[in-house]
């Protein structure tokens, strides 16, 4: 790898994420490119559809120009893939190839935890300087307190939420709100507590079937016509408590069709004889105009990774950490899940009765 | 039925939708109650959860300060049910009853073709003086350019769509959104215009699956990595041309889980290999604030109701016609149905390329 | 003017409004592009900056291409300007010049007021083939009962209204909403019977601060800790009742710092007592996603006028006309003022007790 | 003071707001009251419009139903006031008297700097009871890294910069947004990064407005054809370089008519020559429904300061520390202003290029 000092750091930035665009990646995008250019004088180029361009070693290179007015932009002008490098038989020699044609210093990835794992591994094991941004709407990466995505996702989620308030009527009636996290329920949590929800079930908390009922049918004993479950797609039911029909399962045993929440709202229904609808809200979460919040820890992500890319912390990943951007090695982020904290479920929990 | 002059003219109000509250129902209430008690002196009267409050004979006095701050609130303070008087043992004769207890000189009913339908028996064959107010989130009532809570839910629906949009990313997806209407397409076709949408599926164009999927794939085919599909709740498979499994549909033979959105995408992802994902709005597209347009749309509707009672014109409903608030009579409002006019939905396929 | 039968119609679209873009500008450019193309096979060429562009007869191909995406942008991709080719020395020659050069078959001629006049000019004493589409914020325009960008500015200024009243407090105060409207009121009422203002000051209503100022009190007297004023920025005081100081007058007449809003709220202070607050939206209306609403008026509208030239019905304006898009000569919509009809000022009324 | 164990602690909620409510502040109330009924089975009492309730020694009980629905509502079920006991004649006295009367354990306190000098002038001096709230719009208050409200405000003013955008058009123009922020420009650096602003005014850097033109005339010159400047409220130009001429200013030197941004507007427009135009979003920014983080850390910090009071941790506030809410003296969060960093002010400027 050449370093063209007289021509100014080549920093490669490139959208690693498995498999979505999310609100706030083009706000990061812009940042780099921003930086990069009016701070470093550095050359700034992006690999189309992640670790897929890096393979194909074709780097498009990035202006001023061209990151104008995306910043409110959802998705990514770069695009995704589920490419994985590192499961390419020569994948790791074009990965390193592709940064000397391209005379590149460094890489930036943005990413979450399968994207970062590989950046780790592109780092540690090839010697390809990394410098990661955490990216996941499901905010379930550690080191960092917040990730982008996550409040443009709650919010979107709370909307829903409040809006299913606003059908009440007088009879008994069970509204079911399917939203995602497969390992955490951060936006379940959250947009549960922010919307007034009367039951959230999260992966974290396997849920008995028989308790969630009877939970709704007192609620209903007091008087209440209306009940709001939030449910994470990754809730899970107690073993042996709630059985999915053979019929409705795929290969993998998970629901064939739509998610857990028309399951678990069908069991409500036999169970409480209270009509009981569903909303799955799907990929509008990942998509819109990112908030206020996501765009300005976007930009702050950005700026920060290009400023570590130019001090040479390889191996580092920007980070939220309280009111603070700071830097945080890539292998501490994705060496655990951050799930839902007891005392932040506790805060819903108050809100349950 | 008896007047009482003295104590000024009694017009009751109530809220007779068969299912749901909906945005803009508040607006209604708030209308009549000012009107009704500014401009005439009368004396409102409510019924809780629409004709049920009436068999029950219990009615609410509506007093301005009972109306205040809920213009933008969804959902309706009066509450809704199924019940229908006429189908009672008793029912019209406690209607009449009712209407002599509370000295009241009219009705004002609010609902969508089942309400009305009752209503116009009720005014016709039962002499029960009645005024009444279009009430659907579907759009499908006739002698009325729009009905409110209409826009409200295109606007929700579109808002998924724009969300959608901005998920797109490097491989083939196909999105599916499903949104109401059972007999008429109106929201799926504005939310699809209004969304850009590459497909739209309503109740008035029965759909064969082929050509759904020859056209998905026609646009991956030429570079399109993202396909949306609105579908109305519905949308009806020309016959013989797909198939629910027997274990998947209810005792009606509709889909069991979810709704009709579902199987198609399940089609879609068999018929083309391109990975299909699906979003249910569900009911929280008859929530939310309404949005202004509905709210001027209610509150002129409310105040041409009350104008309408004190004139005397029994067996009229208020209207919407060009930029003009009107009176039709009842019957031909629930005389037919209001689709889809052949002309708008070649807007939308101007789009489908 | 040469059509050139072989290679398809050249219809060109330019957008000629005097001032500014709005919300839905993009959704008709969109629409006449697609529909040219798709249906029609034509040729589609757009002037850059409206009739500026047209007077430097430097035309821009739009093909299907370059529309993809701009349909939920507010602005429009063309830009305008203020030019208008009569006033121009040889500016009828130049635009005649352009159509031949480019062999174009007729213009679409979208704007307000101005804009239009011109056009009809064009049309009628200089054979030039055109077809208009009717844009104004502000739905000053006859013959079509909605203009597009309308809605949307009526949403945004009735979100304000909803936001300043959910600021209500313990003592006193009033909150003047200044919003667009020089030579009608429509957006101030529409927005203050959406948003449930307490008064309305209108262009169409000549207002008396003295009686402005005894409403106010009057509803403190009465226990409202909380008054609105909206405020169209043509909203005249009756001659004599008001007077704003010479220095604080530009050279016309007109307030020299922010609007008309501030000396009312400077006079209702004064006579009244209690605090006055003020917001002016400004151009924040003018911008923004345009609702789905004004996105499907916007595409009918683009289809119409496209299918307006294609039928050779030069000389006529696209408009909405109850549900249904019709066609109404441009001179008769540039005839007359739209203004705020007393029916709908009268609803307002009802709730300014 | 005396503590009945038998029925249970008494902990009074009050809203001790000097000036506004916001948005939030319900969601604060309600999770006070929950959890305290709930989890602890005290009994709470809420004193209307704050301190004045205190010294009025007039207690409303807050019952479960009472803050049934009020989560997402802007504004305050309790009102405000600008009373400060402590400038009372016998105000200390009234409150420890109010305190005795309804048999009260000890205060929560909600306010921002002003209201908490007090609580901890109580707490300290009088040996009241008392745990705090951070309460204010402008983020500027010590020991917690965001108050609530704040977030609210900066999506309304980051949603107009984004408004302000799309109007861009061919000409050249600049757009000054006025927002709040008397000592901090939090809002405006914050929705100006989010927005995507072209400079931002704050009281912490002293503008000069020659270097702002010259800036906004550069951009010009590289065919920016639209510039937005974001100003806080309090922004200040450097002594000497900006001129209020005397008529303009109110008896405190203060700008009379609205406010600064309207001068420095005027300044831009005579030294570049640009058509420059201003919006003033006044109390619009302290009203609507809070967003879902508002009502996620209202939610969190009002179940803190219960938890905090029935430990007996008097003297604390509860806090936004991190990912966590913690407890710091109320005394570190009066001590001194929280300004915006230096290092957040640099990722704005960034993006001023």
């Amino acid at each position: 790898m050449s370093t063209d000092v007289e021509s100014g750091e080549h920093c490669a930035y490139r959208d690693l994420d498995r498999r979505w665009g999310l609100p706030g990646l083009n706000a990061v995008i812009r940042a780099v490119v921003r930086r990069g250019i009016s701070s470093y004088h550095h050359t700034i180029f992006g690999f189309r559809n992640g670790y897929q361009g890096l393979v194909d070693q074709q780097a498009v290179p990035l202006t001023l120009d061209s990151v104008r007015g995306i910043l409110h932009q959802g998705g990514t002008i770069l695009g995704t893939s589920r490419v994985d490098p590192l499961r390419h038989a020569d994948g790791a020699e074009r990965v390193k190839e592709a940064m000397e044609i391209h005379l590149l210093d460094g890489l930036i990835v943005i990413g979450g935890e399968g994207i970062l794992s590989t950046a780790w591994r592109l780092h540690s094991e090839l010697e390809v300087p990394v410098v990661a941004v955490p990216k996941t709407i499901d905010n379930d990466l550690a080191s960092t307190d917040r990730t982008f995505g996550f409040d443009t996702a709650v919010t979107i989620a709370t909307e829903a939420v409040d809006r299913l308030h606003s059908t009440a009527e007088a009879h008994q009636r069970v509204m079911v709100l399917e939203v995602t996290g497969r390992h955490a329920g951060w936006i379940a949590t959250r947009a549960g507590i922010a919307g007034g929800a009367d039951l959230i079930l999260i992966p974290e908390k396997p849920f008995d079937i028989v308790q969630v009922a009877r939970h709704l049918k007192r609620r209903a004993g007091i008087g209440r016509t209306f009940s709001i479950v939030v449910v994470a797609e990754g809730a899970q039911p107690i073993e042996g408590t709630m059985q999915i029909p053979e019929h409705d399962r795929d290969d993998y045993g998970r629901p064939r069709l739509g998610g857990i929440s028309q399951y678990i709202a069908a069991e409500i229904e036999q169970r409480t004889g209270i009509e009981t609808r569903v909303t799955i809200l799907g990929h509008v979460q990942r998509g819109g105009t990112p908030t206020a919040f996501d765009r300005v820890l976007a930009t702050q992500l950005g700026v920060a990774a290009i400023d570590l890319a130019s001090e040479g912390r390889w191996g580092m990943m920007a980070a939220l950490q309280g009111a603070e951007v700071a830097a945080a090695p890539i292998s501490e982020a994705t060496g655990r899940l951050n799930t839902v904290p007891e005392r932040l479920y506790q805060v819903a929990e108050v809100f349950f009765a």
